[in-house]
């Protein structure tokens, strides 16, 4: 690794101008805008190789299985049956990846509007990338609003949300209109996951989400995971369902084991216990999530 | 609030030098240097009021009772009965104000080596600082390493190591020594609680921590929270207790209602999703924390 010891680079992730994280450089492997944004990967000091779109930290490869497992593996752990998912966004290939470890699942359409997030991902990233290249991943370069608007009713058991914030290309998923046909692609058991912002930073955001959702959903519910690159400690995911699948109440922990997968950060306890939100959080979600089923017993 | 408009300034905490967390600085209320360590007190564009130790974050308004609520609550909600609390370093008083909430608390010792630090506080974070001056804290300037060697047995059923990272003036509150005499000075239902660092950051010191710990009280656990100001997500507090008292086992619930008392962050719930650890934690700690009671019937 040539490290630039001429000078110290940082990457710097601002937040509302209000604070920022930065992290040390060593090497920058690429940088470029495309039609949409700017993207760069670099090698760091202590966080390994990270992809930055227009300058916010999108992953690192010593904490992007943070993110990939809490993404994927709580919606597969408690759906019945994924064979088929959607992810729309996730250029970096990282969910996908999650979602293939799973032996059910026959087929992976992963819609990605950057073309350039893919093929830097390709070129640098190959501890996520690599998923993109397994004969189930069929890789879309395409905008993901309009995929999904002229996608088949009920193709899909697991819809995933892995975008970036609610700026540039990423502002159509999050609105009404996206949210109509991810509930009409979804088969009857059908879940759809988001990334779903900070519950510190933006909870105006994750009420807006959870609000669309539940006008067409059954249940929805928010879960939350803390890695180690995005501002503010917790971090969230939506959940919703066509019918009501509890991701508490419905979760069989025995399948996990069953699975003989391994995880990093995902467990059953760490399933349910991202269920669990700080004082603040039911605060200022209150009214917006669904009663919990009581646990299978 | 006079801002610093001319100039963009950023308090910058920095992680071995790996990464930096920069907060928007608006004015500098106090910046000085004492005996042990350079304390500063600055407004922020975000985080409302921050104070710094040796450039790194200890407190801000905004968020500082998470830290505050975690770390006294927990405890005093297991404990069946606290009279008497020490409380070493923490001399912002924000542990003080949350344990004098309870109202079984007759006493709490806050034990500061830095007089700067509360002299700070007191005059620029009265937030958190004006629990100091109630009539059932005493405000202790001395070194509590020196300070609980000379205490009494059994003299608190609560010991609380509010303490900076293991550099400079807290050096001795993370060694073998200073936990023969927090031993000592706790009855026979003490439990003693301590800052313990980052599980992703500092893996080898909450290793250590735990496993000092472990040769001297009968039970050993870690918990975990998430707040706005410090790097990598979650940060951990160690638990540990003379007699066997499960802080998940042992812990009813019922007893916060009948408190009365409101949270922000802390409830029931998260008190037991607190001591729930992702898998890489839990690899890393293998060993080292007590098996769980079962949960009381």
């Amino acid at each position: 690794m040539s490290h630039d010891t001429h000078l110290s680079l940082w990457a710097a992730d601002r937040l509302h101008n209000i604070s920022e994280l930065r992290f040390r450089v060593t090497k920058t492997l690429m940088s470029a805008r495309s039609e949409f944004q700017h993207v760069a990967v670099v090698d760091t000091e202590g966080y390994g190789r990270m992809l930055f779109n227009d300058s916010v930290a999108m992953i690192s490869t010593r904490d992007e299985f943070i993110y990939h497992e809490m993404i994927a593996h709580v919606p597969m752990f408690v759906h019945p049956a994924v064979r088929r998912a959607l992810v729309i966004g996730g250029g970096d290939g990282g969910t996908v990846r999650e979602l293939l470890r799973h032996r059910g699942v026959e087929r992976v359409d992963l819609v990605e509007i950057d073309r350039l997030v893919v093929d830097a991902c390709r070129e640098h990233i190959p501890e996520t990338a690599a998923a993109l290249d397994d004969p189930r991943c069929r890789v879309i370069i395409d905008d993901g609003k309009r995929f999904v608007a002229e996608a088949p009713d009920g193709a899909y058991e697991l819809v995933i949300v892995d975008s970036t914030d609610p700026a540039g290309p990423s502002v159509p998923l999050f609105g009404a209109e996206f949210y109509d046909d991810v509930h009409r692609v979804l088969g009857p058991d059908g879940i759809a996951i988001a990334q779903a912002e900070s519950p510190s930073h933006e909870p105006a955001t994750q009420r807006r989400m959870l609000g669309l959702m539940r006008d067409r959903f059954s249940r929805v519910q928010l879960y939350n995971y803390a890695n180690l690159i995005y501002p503010g400690g917790l971090w969230s995911f939506s959940y919703a369902c066509k019918r009501d699948l509890c991701p508490v109440g419905d979760f069989d922990e025995a399948r996990v084991a069953a699975s003989a997968l391994r995880f990093r950060y995902y467990s059953p306890a760490i399933h349910r216990a991202a269920f669990v939100h700080p004082q603040y959080q039911v605060d200022a979600l209150a009214g917006l999530l669904s009663p919990w089923k009581s646990t299978r017993g």
